[in-house]
């Protein structure tokens, strides 16, 4: 039987044990699962690993405990700004989406915005007047609203702080579950050898100026190349773009011959250990291999290699 | 002495001497020149790298001659829409901007994000907030206009096209001067040692959905490492980004050692050639070579190393 495996991420950053109730963990944990599953599925039919990336980052953009599609958090103006990429590594084609709100789906626009647009990246008003023609599902603001997010930007706004999700310096105020995840993604390899990534995101509470992470970056949150690995990244945006973190595993890879172990070590625990980029990755290489390197306190995540043992984990100690 | 050294560029695509006359020829000549003394001037006295880029895009975008700032394309909607952004190789930190209008200077507010915010990349409305938080210059709608490049709108609306700047597709009907090149960039080193790399758009003509391009994105468009090299990509923005350009030159060096000139054309006319990517870049390592590596017909460019002979080229045969 030929190989195939899923890696999902819902997100990296200060996550302690001691602030998350038995019962809360279960909850994110019942989700990554059944979104690992979701997406497994079309695997072990013989689906693309396209399919199953789009599908997985669906079911987490759908899980309002993601910040990503529905429970994303709110700016500085009280909106959801939300961003999405996905990479198909059998053809190194690519799809990404800035700054959209009411698209119920972001990685589906950036799906379309791949394969039925000239262009890789779409921003804004334009984005969402291409989600119209494509008939994208649309949904109201109040889908997206989640009570608690809307306290984090009320509690932002009085301290005059933007949450950075990721922060480096935790903040003890902020470490009420929940409050320091912040982006969603998947990796996959199919039957066929084929590679794939997706990441989506709601952003940082109380953002201003329109700010863009790393998320809908081509290179930066996401890269997929059949002759290396996918990868979705997760953490402090503005690190993870400096250093083209998705596209420099591939490198790692590629250029210089490290295995996918090796380059997810340098990159995660040395290189942006290294700069103060707090945060984790996950990536797949062609022969199936996943890592799911981090180096926050923390990252939501799960895994399947071939129908084999599911494996989900929150804490450091559980890998 | 130390050296120093710094390279330009005006655009790269299809730009043919017959439809150029001797007296346009000479403008952009003249452009290209004034551009590089203005970055060699702060080089030559001991200034900074980042100093020079950001000069030399500065006069770039005050060009009307080229596609950025003043001068750039006008959008579907009849609007300007200009892209920026800035890396310095000293700290690896950058600066960026998509989705703006009416900042005199969007490589100024690229380098505001960078060493004013704790951001890398902004878009759109809240870039502009920032920028008025920052005091940068705005200038009004009739400053960017230029004639020639309204008509270019019109003609692409009469035949529903966009001008995707250095399309793949040689279009008859837009070979008139000026319609072919899209992009701004600047590379150098200075006597401290330090690369620095920017770039700046005005997009494509008739453009739709909000399109981002290569050009704000760290890592395609733009990037700067003193361990190898600084960066300035201009071309069709898709397969750039896809290709993450810029940083592929820099992993080339520094994971499989080749040397700049290796790099680049293993990029540019190897890579990129492959996919049908059209365009070109300028890249400057840590000894001030410099290459100016295109695949397109043209590419309006200049270089000057420590004080010595000026280049300045538009068409294949000046190499």
């Amino acid at each position: 039987m030929k190989q195939f495996a899923i890696a999902i991420h819902g997100g990296a950053g200060t996550i302690v044990r001691s602030t998350l109730s038995r019962e809360t963990e279960m909850s994110y944990k019942k989700g990554l699962e059944e979104t690992l599953l979701a997406g497994d599925k079309i695997l072990s039919a013989g689906g693309t690993s396209i399919d199953a990336v789009e599908t997985a980052v669906k079911k987490l953009e759908d899980n309002p405990l993601f910040n990503a599609g529905r429970g994303a958090v709110f700016t500085n103006d009280g909106k959801n700004e939300l961003d999405a990429s996905i990479m198909n590594g059998k053809n190194l084609m690519a799809g990404a989406v800035t700054g959209i709100n009411n698209i119920k789906n972001p990685i589906s626009l950036a799906r379309n915005v791949m394969e039925n647009s000239e262009h890789v990246f779409l921003s804004g008003l334009g984005a969402m007047a291409f989600a119209e023609k494509m008939k994208l599902e649309f949904a109201p603001d109040e889908y997206f609203f989640v009570q608690e997010r809307y306290d984090q930007l009320i509690e932002a706004k009085e301290n005059d702080q933007i949450i950075l999700d990721h922060s480096g310096k935790p903040k003890p105020q902020f470490h009420f579950p929940g409050s320091k995840k912040g982006t969603v993604g998947a990796v996959a390899l199919d039957v066929h050898g084929n590679l794939a990534a997706a990441t989506s995101t709601g952003g940082m509470t109380n953002k201003k100026f329109g700010r863009v992470g790393d998320s809908p970056i081509i290179g930066a949150g996401t890269y997929a190349n059949n002759a290396t690995c996918a990868v979705s990244c997760t953490g402090h945006g503005e690190f993870f773009i400096r250093s083209v973190v998705a596209y420099d595993i591939s490198c790692l890879m590629e250029y210089k011959g490290l295995s996918l172990k090796e380059a997810c070590d340098m990159v995660v625990n040395q290189k942006l250990v290294k700069i103060g980029g707090e945060g984790g990755l996950i990536a797949i290489d062609a022969k199936g291999n996943i890592e799911m390197p981090f180096n926050s306190e923390g990252m939501y995540r799960a895994m399947r290699t071939s129908g084999g043992e599911i494996f989900t984990g929150i804490f450091k100690e559980e890998n």
